[in-house]
């Protein structure tokens, strides 16, 4: 007992056992502190064996703090295979220091150690030139598989697969399956399944790397075999990649060629990582960031990326703002018309952004079929048109007790509903259109839709002011 | 080969070959067609076979589009592990159905069967006289867990943990491992890892399954952990669990209590599903839209929860709608500001909204820590600052070639430049101060933030414009 706490106060301190320390560990100032106090020192034995126990995404995390040298010293004391993790994990600069100080030679080293796909991400930040001085580097296998990765269009199933899987013929027993196990082990930490195929090499099925241990070797693997696990194309499109795995809980799965030959397999840390990125796309996008943004983005950098949407904002405000101008007449005479203004247009662009929101977090969770997307808007519509109706009456009642003029109260209710059922239409049609384009919705949608509910609110508020004008005009003092 | 053949033909259909039908499986007509036409035979078997090959997931669809009786009929053909995760997979007016249409002893099978955590769900669904008579039927193993489980407040790692997981001593060896794997493997399926403690239950590292399978069973497990995974609190927010799992890859964690004994363990796949509910929350909020809306959600149902959104912001509308009454004189006098009131206003708008996702989606990756809250304020005032002036030269450029009027172009200039200036200051710091008062910045952030810049906008135009109003006169005809 007395031997487990000794252990557990020198060689990790707070970290365990402190809840409130443990999530936030890497901004801890005490573990920088400690790294400089071993930067500090010329003998790199201690540096070492601390990097060593840190996450990859850690170590790079702290790359941000030091200097390009005293990183350097940190990257030179990790083995190739943890050069090639971080490598990926670093901000984009320091990452590109790093690929540039690095010899072809080393490169290789720190590619040929990777997994597959590691390495195709790896070259895939190379440019052609360096990424094919690389490869000429690799051995032919090596080689062959990571250039068939290249291959695949990013955002395919095939770009984000690892080549390396352990598979089995139905025929095959246990024992064969568990000595295929230990053959790719050289290569790969993660597996947990082992995928059985027939003789063409087609997917069949899978086994649990606990059914596995569990069974006797001299038994045949078709025995054992679950297959319902569904075979993931590689050209599927990785959200809907990533929809499979939510929805059908998979740890990890196969992925096949047009054949249903198996070729790889996407494991479920992939994904995650797919899925947050896919989900700071749509979110970042649709307010208008771009997706590569990050903290540590250059201020100016990042001002000239938004600048662009927001002049595509401005160029359709005054687009707007022309068919306020051609009723300048109106507002002239009933100068209320200025503020109810606003109020139309706004309430139609909140309106449309609900709308929007719901659509197009439903078209990036598949949940609406191509068949389905009638009804989507359909319901939509019918939202819109039980809330264009409360909202403008309410509207109306409010105009009516700050001004006490029955037309005007009229105009915003019959504006207000217009409006919304404007809102709805566009905010739900224009996302499923964009996606049947192959344009994601999230960027293309609000731009549009806010320009529509904006012209919509001030052409049904001014045009129908102006054709009741006499009326209004005998109505305010 | 021959007979791998027909294997393939007579008993899975296209599905696994036609990467176009693959991803669309349970949307496509012909498998509906094959489920009705087994529902109209009156043997069960065939329709039982159909059943057990299909994804729970996919069961739920079907569900939707069969009566109750229909589905009911598919329910009583499937084992009671099956049955409990398919009510968790039901749209929640039919889950409901099928919860009062069990028996208590149906019930108290069904979640005897389940793993710990999909237990505690099934129980979380039900009212708490409900729950207490099935409790009280279950084992007591089964209640001491279950119950604990139940006891996490929602959206913390112990909510979702499961409480099976392999683990032994740091003194045993590999063969003792394998029999504990043997021992859980009755109650769970999903087994990744086996867990290292000390004598005190505290967790001290893991070995894979795949590392056990390849180690001598003689061998320690001492010698053969590995260290480096980091345990999560029970009390960690699950959004933060979320990011350790993307930050550090895991496919398994595991949770400890307050005093670092392992309690349980959250695997990959459950992860994936809160990382895409807590983005759909957060995409959906911003939008002004309830998380829990669903393509089923009845549209009545959905206007009722939407117009209340809208609602708060009619209210904010015509508050910033006072703004404009009350320099209804200087507009009068100079109806252009009808038209540029509007542009000035959406501009603060548009730049509030990438301010805020920004802000949002970092601060729901962790990404801004406690110190770095300031820095991302400055940061979003320096791109506000950059971009405010940008655009305010380019806006008043706009205008002054519309116009030839000087000092309405530097008006718009200025306004602009204001509003843009706010929309930085507010669209970053409101999300930051939602978040420290624990208040999800998705659902507040854009309705105060906007007001803020309609207001903003109006003000420092319209303000403006009264002061200089005599030098705008003297150039307006």
């Amino acid at each position: 007992m007395a031997e487990f706490r000794e252990k557990e106060e020198t060689e990790e301190p707070a970290r365990l056992l402190d809840p409130e320390r443990l999530s936030f560990t890497r901004d801890d100032p005490e573990w920088e502190d400690h790294l400089r106090a071993l930067l500090a020192r010329s003998d790199d034995s201690e540096l070492k064996s601390f990097v060593s126990d840190l996450y990859t995404s850690d170590i790079a995390h702290f790359f941000e703090k030091l200097s390009f040298e005293e990183s350097d010293r940190l990257f030179k004391l990790l083995d190739p295979e943890e050069q090639g993790l971080l490598l990926l994990e670093l901000d984009d600069n320091i990452k590109e220091r790093f690929l540039d100080h690095l010899s072809h030679e080393e490169l290789a080293t720190i590619v040929g150690e990777q997994q597959s796909d590691t390495a195709a991400d790896i070259l895939g930040e190379l440019d052609d030139e360096q990424r094919g001085r690389i490869l000429s580097r690799l051995d032919p296998d090596d080689r062959f598989e990571v250039s068939e990765l290249l291959g695949y269009p990013e955002g395919t199933a095939g770009s984000i697969m690892a080549r390396e899987f352990v598979s089995v013929l139905e025929t095959d027993t246990v024992k064969k399956a568990i000595a295929n196990v230990r053959r790719i082990s050289r290569e790969t930490d993660d597996i947990y399944n082992v995928f059985v195929v027939d003789k063409a090499g087609r997917y069949r099925g899978h086994i649990s790397l606990r059914r596995l241990i569990l069974t006797r070797p001299s038994t045949r693997v078709k025995k054992i075999m679950e297959e319902e696990l569904l075979p993931l194309p590689a050209t599927m499109d990785v959200e809907e990649v990533a929809n499979s795995f939510t929805r059908y809980d998979f740890i990890t799965a196969p992925v096949v060629d047009e054949r249903g030959v198996l070729i790889g397999r996407i494991t479920a840390d992939d994904i995650l990582e797919v899925m947050q990125d896919e989900a700071s796309e749509d979110f970042l996008r649709m307010g208008g960031v771009s997706a590569e943004e990050t903290l540590k983005t250059p201020v100016w950098r990042a001002a000239a990326v938004r600048v662009l949407w927001l002049t595509i904002n401005l160029a359709t405000a005054f687009l707007a703002a022309s068919i306020v101008r051609f009723f300048e007449d109106t507002i002239e005479k009933v100068v209320i018309l200025a503020a109810l203004m606003p109020i139309v247009a706004g309430m139609g662009g909140n309106a449309a952004s609900q709308t929007m929101a719901f659509t197009i977090r439903n078209l990036a969770l598949g949940e609406i079929s191509k068949q389905g997307s009638r009804r989507v808007v359909f319901r939509e519509m019918g939202i819109g048109l039980i809330n264009g109706l409360s909202l403008g009456i309410f509207a109306g009642l409010l105009v009516f007790m700050l001004t006490h003029h029955v037309i005007l109260s009229g105009l915003i209710s019959f504006a207000l509903f217009g409006n919304m059922l404007i809102a709805a239409a566009i905010g739900s049609s224009v996302p499923i259109l964009l996606q049947k384009w192959n344009i994601d919705p999230a960027i293309g949608s609000s731009i549009f839709v806010t320009t529509c509910t904006d012209m919509g609110g001030f052409f049904f508020l001014l045009g129908m002011a102006r054709l009741l004008l006499p009326f209004l005009l005998s109505g305010i003092q």
